[in-house]
């Protein structure tokens, strides 16, 4: 995150009813908790507590409406630091200038980032910066990496997680395989899911040998066999890292920017879904299938994004991309300049079939579909089924940037 | 809500990469949206928006301290206002001395309230007043009350919605009957879902004869059928109002107020389960059990707060209940002075089967367990199984609240 800029200031604000107790949302009580960490305290920080959260920024602007974007962040980080005040968890600032060095010696490189340090780890978090997230992230953090399955019900929990990357590793015990695969844990948590059983019978129900992984990818119903048994740590993580991309991915508030990030050619297939919405668990459960049928595609993978998650971002979407997201919506997003192209489905009463929906994803990834088409305000269009929202965008989104 | 404080000022905010585009979160733009409600304007106001919402208020106080509080929820409703810009909704303010009359005149009553106009009913927002919330809230009012059912995914996303209050009916068409439906769902909207079919074979499936309507308390697996057919509005709104109140029923961000008002003499039975985590998601498992076992004791209504959905409240009720939310805990909240008595889970290594915690609620609803008891501290407390976190709490209690 380079080029940082504060995008959002949204006030939460709880009105709540006094004669009542037991719903009392906490109000920023003004003490000051986040440290200013500097050369001479940031081993002791670390020390100290379970975990440290530390925000790495840029030298505090002359600016003043930077100043008070500034204080902003600051005040997410404070009321974050005072609802989690019982939780052994310290909160601090770096500056990237003053404290040079400290970010060097702490490996902290970009700046706009917050760093987690956890025993000997460093966790990135690149979500939705409110304390709502963050708060979450970090109780998150704070449990185990790994996930024990004991009975047939939390065994039922586990198969039910079709939206996360999981493994799940079958052991004798707490033994040198078992801490193999919790050492691995460790750095993809929480993004990752890791649950590990003891038990002959969840295993067998799982069809899991001794020592082995199996690697679920989100919304697939067979998992993947990690190649080899007993696994080191390294094979472990290596699998992790060439498989973590997924043929259709859910956005979420706690990685959000970092999944955005990570493209396929400055492009991203992104569908809009609403999971309580009948026409949405539809096109949903049509997107599903594509993705089990393309599943080793290493070409394809599919942002799906639910409104419902996103409240405030919902009518951003409908105006930059010119959509109604009372429907579901597929299409492809530049990341570069937001420019879009969506499979217009308007004209028809039927959500289009999984067959129609894998033909333009193939447009698209053969290029026959793309953004840049239109731009050259050509008429050939080859495909009559698509609408291009760029160009009314562009001042529809100047509009709205211009109080940035 | 007549004894309202702001409880909370928490800010969100939004660091973003400006090297890529597609979800930026919008930032307050400066522009005054909400209007100030008076005897001239208000009905100009009624008639020119589809939706209209107006906050009720006490006048503007003299007190810095809450001018400032009060500057806050206008800026909740602006951005709320900014970020739904384009959808037809008004948004304004009635002062309860200056607007006595226009309040009158609209029908408010409960200062501290925001007020939904939509055609020519008034829906009243009790939850969290927070742009996320509200806006979900205000984009669910724009939607139709009545959403169709026409084919089997449709009916599979409907299936899967055992969270909420539902109701479905088998209609021919558009006919009276449909429409009586239709008004009755107005009332509820959108609290309580109501779905419609006119489709034969979605209307078998669901066993439903024409012109009969079905009522799905949550996480029951069997709906109770509405006495006679065809039905009136009435006889539609009178069902709905006697059974609104749910055996097992969860808290609700849009709602949540609301819930914890509608005690049953002045307790709530309190269950904590994270769905997401397997333990949590086994007791929730246990809880529907015991939830459709006693369906019809009209004295038994369980609140089940999922933590994930709570964040920034998760650490005040560990707290407040003196309770380890990771693990899944149920409890008796004596909601006037939030004392309350949990059941100790935490010798076992199982959780209590379903006969368990029936048995442990029959106690609560006879007055065996209770939240008094230990009160006149002695020590004949009956059931060794209980532990009573009020006393300790009360300090706890003073030393968080002070800063209020």
């Amino acid at each position: 995150m380079q080029h940082i800029c504060l995008a959002l200031l949204c006030l939460h604000l709880l009105l709540l009813c006094k004669a009542e107790e037991g719903l009392e949302f906490p109000n920023f009580d003004g003490n000051d908790r986040v440290l200013d960490i500097n050369e001479r305290n940031y081993k002791k920080a670390l020390k100290r507590f379970d975990l440290l959260c530390l925000f790495y920024h840029e030298p505090i602007p002359a600016n003043k409406g930077l100043q008070k974007r500034f204080q902003m962040t600051e005040l997410v980080l404070e009321l974050t630091a005072q609802v989690l005040e019982n939780k052994d968890i310290g909160f601090g600032m770096v500056d990237s200038l003053k404290d040079a060095k400290v970010a060097k010696k702490l490996g902290l490189e970009e700046v706009g980032s917050l760093y987690v340090f956890k025993d000997n780890r460093v966790i990135e978090f690149d979500g939705e910066f409110s304390s709502d997230t963050l708060v979450e992230f970090l109780l998150d953090v704070l449990e185990d990496p790994v996930e024990m399955i004991n009975n047939a019900m939390e065994l039922r929990a586990f198969e039910r997680m079709e939206e996360d990357i999981r493994l799940i590793g079958y052991f004798k015990g707490e033994d040198s395989h078992f801490r193999a695969f919790q050492k691995a844990s460790e750095l993809f948590q929480p993004y990752i899911k890791f649950f590990a059983t003891f038990d002959k019978s969840m295993a067998k129900h799982l069809s899991l040998k001794m020592n082995e992984v199996n690697f679920y990818e989100p919304f697939m119903e067979e998992p993947a066999i990690l190649p080899g048994r007993p696994l080191s740590e390294m094979e472990i993580v290596e699998f992790v890292k060439q498989h973590r991309r997924a043929t259709l991915r859910k956005l979420r508030a706690e990685n959000m920017f970092e999944t955005w990030e990570d493209d396929l050619d400055g492009i991203h297939i992104v569908a809009f879904a609403e999971e309580e919405d009948p026409d949405g668990y539809e096109f949903l459960e049509i997107l599903k299938d594509v993705a089990r049928d393309n599943t080793n595609n290493p070409e394809l993978s599919i942002v799906w994004i639910d409104p419902d998650d996103f409240p405030l971002l919902t009518t951003y979407w409908e105006k930059t991309f010119k959509l109604d997201l009372f429907k579901p919506q597929i299409g492809v997003v530049n990341v570069t300049d937001a420019d879009s192209v969506w499979l217009d489905m308007s004209n028809d009463e039927d959500l289009p079939t999984a067959e129609e929906l894998e033909d333009w994803i193939e447009d698209v990834l053969s290029g026959r579909v793309n953004t840049e088409d239109d731009d050259e305000a050509t008429n050939d269009q080859e495909d009559a089924d698509i609408t291009e929202n760029s160009s009314e965008n562009e001042e529809l989104d100047e509009e709205y940037d211009s109080d940035d």
